[in-house]
């Protein structure tokens, strides 16, 4: 096994696991398979897949499986998922580097970080649980990773593949002081207030929007705003307050009325009845010269998180943003009256991917790769 | 010597030169007085400036010295400038990671980075001489680099403290096709064209900005379009292309008569008499609903730089600027519908330091910092 990393000495390997080869595992696995030689030869990055696994079943590697064979393997060649026999191929000596890539969406998975990285595994991955979730518990693994020096990323968790969380990060360790982190997190949001113009009511652009699979299979998931707040709450803790997602105040777009409905078809048919209720706050805002977005905010002063409708100047760049565009705002000391702007697509498996593959080698710099 | 870095055997010691401690590195040394504990305390990074050197006088410290007194010290203390001492002192063993920032604009300093990265000393800098001078030279040094291991950091170079470098390598690395980098590279430029409405004439926005100190003293130098092609060569070859400085296509602002005046006053006398031209094509850019603005253009797809006065629709984001912001927009493979998109104030002493800033924490990250 130790002969397996031989060859050029000056190499950084790295030694990869990945739970959850789902949408966005199986296009990062596709991403690998095309940049993988590069990665060797400009950069002296030796990549290796050395298990996947989902819920069902894992497939372990001890040299770095064949990339484009990946699902044959899994389908021929797997064994019954264990988290515990998963964790202890990581763990071994013998592979350099070890990280392990959490493409699931599960609370349970991330349940594990701490202990990965108590053994010595980096740990990168899209999955906003264990960042939104308890406090406590996101304190006490990046301490852990800190104090131990073991790498824990998670650009894609906000944004997918745009850089927002390195942005922040490097405004806050270069002594930038965050006045306000504000922006639409969310792709379908805005698509359903970049299009509520008038021209349609609410509730067509949101039925809209469902035929054309931007929504969630139940739409309520995303008009609820919990989502945004999970991401208003990773970047209110990148910012240095204790939030935890409770504390975040979330108007839902959701009508009271219609939170108890059992099915999306139901709630469909029923949400024209607050169209009128909705374009109110359209014409409202439409008099003032500006337009309603469904925002969320990371305040600093107030050390408070909120996701909410609001209504913008239309000389502002949330009120120009188009499409399914998502874009973050920085208010800082340094960008006091200007902000410092990310905007672009931040949803969908390729740039999702692509955002968890960045953060992977980040990885591999920060272990010595050549720049 | 070797006692000056003990104690905390983990920690991530940086020894520091900085030449030209002029605006920008000044401002650095005021953002590092602020930033050094949290750094220590927080990240395990030990900053040490171990040498200031200007065109005149140097001043050489052994242990770091003591940063808010650095302007005293190179008062008092300095010898006379000597540039192989000053590469000496940093090449000596008993330093570890010497990191050299040029906070110059001047070619001659970055004849010195092959050297010092020879040496083994990394380089930070904002100076776009190097990366936009001849190919080959450029080459030599990427090369060495990368080779060698050691870091060379240029973010400050385009777009001041804007993720713009950063960015584009990110994509380059996880394999991502460039198609076009586009953008408004220049403060000057950016703002000359987004007060370009109609209500005043061209040379008297000109003749304003300068009055506001927006300009360079002769605004020639913004109008002409050559700093952002040096930013268009940078980028260019992040993309991969091998093109010089002269292969750009530069649309030059300054109208061909008035190039040779000696005087910038005389120039702006004379800018008015070509109010009307200027007045035309902003007309032309109205009636079909647009606006003109001056941008740098990197086509991957022609392999080639511009730099041109270009109409862009409402709807488009680099229409939608305002102030002095600068604006990049990266079409890719991924990002091709919708670009991705930085912006914000792309100039000024606070966000052109903090992009060097940040460039040396990269360092420090790529060395072994905790993240």
């Amino acid at each position: 096994m130790a002969g397996s990393f031989e060859g050029n000495v000056s190499n950084t390997p790295l030694a990869i696991g990945i739970v959850g080869p789902g949408l966005i595992g199986k296009t990062l696995l596709d991403q690998f398979v095309n940049q993988v030689a590069t990665l060797k030869k400009e950069f002296e990055i030796d990549l290796r897949v050395m298990g996947i696994m989902n819920s069902k079943k894992m497939y372990l590697d001890h040299t770095g499986l064949e990339l484009s064979k990946w699902e044959e393997l899994l389908h021929t060649h797997a064994v019954a998922s264990d988290m515990s026999k998963f964790t202890a191929h990581f763990e071994s000596q013998d592979f350099p580097n070890p990280v392990i890539i959490d493409c699931t969406a599960s609370a349970q998975v991330s349940q594990m970080y701490y202990e990965w990285i108590n053994k010595g595994i980096h740990v990168v991955t899209p999955n906003k649980k264990a960042n939104s979730g308890a406090f406590d518990q996101y304190k006490r693994i990046r301490e852990l990773q800190r104090k131990s020096r073991i790498h824990y990323f998670y650009e894609a968790t906000v944004g997918a593949g745009l850089p927002i969380i390195s942005t922040l990060r490097s405004l806050v360790e270069t002594g930038d002081k965050i006045v306000k982190v504000e922006g639409v997190f969310s792709g379908t949001l805005s698509y359903i207030f970049n299009n509520f113009n008038g021209e349609k009511s609410f509730s067509q652009i949101v039925s809209e929007a469902k035929a054309s699979g931007y929504t969630e299979p139940d739409p309520r998931d995303d008009l609820s705003g919990m989502d945004v707040a999970r991401k208003v709450v990773i970047l209110a803790r990148e910012c240095g307050l204790q939030l935890e997602l409770d504390d975040v105040k979330v108007q839902s777009l959701v009508p009271e009325p219609l939170q108890g409905l059992t099915s999306s078809d139901e709630f469909l048919n029923e949400l024209p009845n607050f169209d009128e209720e909705m374009e109110l706050r359209r014409k409202g805002a439409e008099v003032s010269g500006e337009v309603l977005r469904y925002v969320g905010v990371v305040d600093v002063k107030t050390n408070e998180g909120r996701v909410e409708l609001q209504s913008f100047p239309k000389s502002n760049a949330l009120a120009q943003l188009s499409g399914s565009d998502n874009l973050v705002s920085f208010t800082t000391s340094r960008y006091l009256r200007q902000p410092l702007i990310v905007r672009g697509p931040g949803a969908g498996p390729e740039v999702t991917a692509a955002g968890v593959f960045s953060d992977l080698l980040r990885v591999a710099f920060y272990l010595g790769a050549p720049s």
